[in-house]
């Protein structure tokens, strides 16, 4: 029997991947929902193609052109934050793929969870901002909250060897500016930044790789979605990106998952979980790449990592804080208004300027996240290129 | 409660490193009884720190000497295969490791399957010689063989990830000789074959891996103990020894289980299983290491690899043969009567002349064993230096 789904940001990077798998395997899914921000015509071909029962736009405008474009297809069309709550809730839908950017999508996710689903996480603000709240309901409620990010997948595949966990190795490919100095790096345009060396991903996920904030998110959503201390998570620079974690049992055995970089495998592996299931990527000889290398990261360059671990250690409402700060950051880096550098010195001051609260429900949390927000935008005007105030 | 084991082979490197993990875990584990060749002095003091209820040495006087050193403490001792096979079928015994050398232990180990044992196999000769009676038995009677070469352990530890095995990938160093030419490999001395890059073992296993024998009778061994197809099983060059080996499976994911060159740790595992204990090793550091390098093997100067793929094919009594002409063959190279590119040539020979046969039962498998050492030895004289047959 098909196994029903719902597509939380079907029109990004990770929505339409999740769609490719699907369509890789005919009559294995039904597609029960998808939504997005704003997309009508990706969402259009979308919603014809796989015929949900329902789809989905945020915006209301987008939404009534979608409803129009749709007339006649049976696909039922809802906008705004009830409409993604309807499609996270829908009646039959086994698992919800969490793929919306930003945190708008938290109340829709925890509502999946409290009605019955399990969540495919691909979306790593969500975690980071809300991991408490989200496991904690996860585990109440027994659902499964399932990784898709390829390291996190990495990890869970390579759980349960026997043992406790010693340690967990999240690799970095070190982004592409891996070997550029600070001043280098100072001077680096968005168009150079957007440039990953080795994975296909949207414009935030990619300079976060740059600046390896990226790689500190990861380290919080790991600590959440696998129940370790920070003391236990490690990141080494690999570059190949053909490791993608590792993991240490209490006999000096080390399990690493190893793949192409491909995002259709860790995606399609948090679809069809507990079984695995074929996939046509390509095969990873590691003859031909010769040699894999490793690597410390180097904290000095890639502050941001040091900056997660921080906000992560600390807790509350500090992981939000670093992320929502870091949107921002990353939204001026992006416009050409601030150096690549400033991005963790936005991140740090908005960080210092914080007075952590519990983040044990979701109000608090939400208002960490504008707070931060709006400081980081002050902030970072003070970084702007010819502001008086430059850092 | 104890697990209480018998170890065969005690006095080998196998053995005594598995009495190393013994020791390791003080009350975890009861030392049955130890059966060895002829080593008195070791197999004395195994017996004075193990109180084993049964000590047997292969050798009648050796025996007899052990009789009298232990004479007062309880140790009961027995001497040629008898004794063995006493040791392998001792009542309250769970596992016996096989860690013989050879395949004299064969009836014993079968023995020890009969009487409800699982064996922890550590000696290579005996799945290679008779890897299908042992195997079937194992899958009749419901009993386990688990592996302790390391990179059986490894594939071992990465199965059952879901979904079927696509491929096993085992790793060799590629012995100390793995930059040479053929012409340099020709004139080294057994004394430089002796010294292994990565691994401390016994000096036949270290011959074979400067051949790559060693990899081969591995190939044959994995076929055996995971029911694989030849073409599913592939061997890369891995200088570094700390990747023991990885299985792919369909969704493109590779598993690699990753450790210290360290016996004691697949040994353990096999002692354990399925748990997984503490064990105090080095601790592996990628970044340390800085890369790890692949490539293919050169079929071209290591043809004994060829010779194993080709001779586990053909099936039969031939994987026996390989393995008796080998073993004569590393005797002539150790007793510096032949050169080390001529091991291939006399097993090669010795192969072409066998007449396979059906290797259902052990008199066909001990038979073709014991026609190979003695064709072997006839074709080894050819290649001796001095000989007027030199190949």
């Amino acid at each position: 029997m098909a196994r029903e789904i719902t597509v939380l940001g079907s029109t990004g990077s990770m929505g339409r991947q999740t769609l490719e798998v699907v369509a890789a395997h005919p009559g294995r899914f039904k597609v029960a929902a998808l939504a997005a921000a704003r997309n009508v015509e990706l969402m259009t071909a979308q919603a014809k193609r796989f015929h949900p029962r329902l789809a989905v736009l945020l915006d209301p405008a987008g939404a009534q052109e979608l409803a129009s474009r749709l007339r006649g297809t049976g696909v039922r069309v809802l906008t705004g934050d009830e409409g993604v709550l309807a499609a996270a809730t829908l009646e039959g839908v086994e698992l919800v793929v969490a793929a919306m950017v930003g945190i708008r999508s938290l109340p829709a996710v925890l509502a999946a969870l409290e009605s019955g689903k399990d969540i495919a996480i691909a979306n790593k603000e969500l975690l980071v901002a809300a991991g408490d709240v989200i496991m904690g309901r996860a585990h109440t409620l027994k659902r499964r909250v399932l990784p898709v990010d390829s390291e996190h997948s990495a990890i869970f595949q390579c759980l349960n060897r026997g043992g406790p966990v010693e340690e967990v190795i999240i690799t970095a490919s070190g982004g592409p500016f891996r070997d550029k100095t600070l001043e280098e790096m100072a001077a680096v345009t968005p168009e150079e930044a957007l440039q990953h060396p080795t994975w296909v991903m949207g414009p935030k996920v990619t300079v976060d790789s740059a600046t390896l904030m990226n790689k500190g998110l990861e380290v919080i959503e790991a600590k959440h979605l696998f129940n370790l201390d920070y003391d236990r998570i490690t990141v080494l620079i690999h570059p190949q990106s053909v490791v993608h974690a590792l993991v240490r049992y209490g006999d000096g055995s080390l399990f690493a998952h190893l793949g192409p970089a491909d995002m259709r495998l860790p995606i399609q592996y948090a679809l069809t979980w507990p079984e695995r299931w074929e996939l046509n990527v390509r095969k990873l000889d590691l003859a031909d790449l010769g040699h894999l290398d490793f690597s410390h990261p180097d904290v000095k360059r890639f502050p941001c990592l040091e900056l997660a671990y921080h906000a992560g250690r600390a807790g509350g409402t500090c992981p939000a804080v670093l992320s929502a700060a870091d949107e921002v950051a990353v939204e001026f880096f992006l416009a050409g208004k601030i150096p690549l550098t400033a991005i963790s010195q936005v991140v740090a001051r908005v960080l210092e300027e914080h007075r952590p609260a519990a983040a044990d429900d979701l109000e608090a949390i939400l208002a960490a996240y504008s707070w931060a927000r709006r400081r980081a935008e002050v902030v970072a005007e003070g970084f702007c290129k010819g502001s008086p105030h430059k850092g």
